[in-house]
């Protein structure tokens, strides 16, 4: 498996060990990753602590985004496609969007390039926790 | 001058007090301020930490936003933009645009009202900021 999207998993499978979403992210520089994070909304008690934030937050000040990939385990959602569009990182690696549809056209429509890779443990991996804690997964969305 | 408005312009004071962006933002239910937050990018060295969600985040995980108000002392960008549109707050008011043109039309296609107070104090606020710090304004709206 594309050992980003792997780092991924792991940041998402941390993020349930310490009782929370299993959504992980990875910022990518070349070969580099530069900031990696999970959704921590349960953890930190913060509404906004989704994966992909967590991640540039961890990335810290870098700058330019210029040429860098974000890579999350789910397609992101409208906060975290609009910190895509804002900072204009151009390319967003996805391990899946069939557990919930996110926010793809809104990025491609701003020149995002957005890759799915449809990817078998990601879809998994939130089927089994949006189907044990339906609340919860509600919740981080907004619904 | 609208209260809430006012309570937004204080967060922005304290957060150039603190040495960074002023800009600030309160969350309102009913006639109540239920969160409050300013910029706290270079504060925190967060790249995240824009005043919207530094107000969401201290809101707290209140469940539905149906019927709060998010206030900021300016135009929100596609990050702060897509935390509205995603966790369905369904009002905003700005205190401008005259210095940011933010990602207005992003909400109202999303059925978000945005009322734009065009409020001198807050114009003045961020043109004082943004000819002082022209580099520190452009990292963090990702010029």
């Amino acid at each position: 498996m594309d050992k980003f999207m792997l780092a991924a998993i792991e940041q998402a499978q941390k993020g349930a060990e310490s009782g929370g979403i299993p959504i992980g992210s990875v910022l990518v520089k070349g070969d580099e990753i530069i900031g990696a994070g999970h959704n921590q909304r349960i953890q930190q008690d913060d509404p906004m602590a989704h994966a992909e934030i967590d991640c540039l937050k961890q990335a810290g000040r870098v700058g330019s985004y210029n040429g860098m990939v974000l890579y999350s385990t789910l397609m992101p959602c409208y906060l975290c496609a609009g910190a895509v569009v804002q900072f204009g990182i151009k390319k967003v690696v996805v391990g899946e969007n069939t557990t919930f549809e996110g926010a793809a056209s809104f990025m491609k429509e701003h020149g995002v390039e957005v890759i799915n890779l449809n990817n078998t443990s990601c879809i998994e991996m939130m089927q089994d926790f949006i189907e044990n804690n339906p609340d919860l997964w509600n919740e981080d969305i907004g619904k």
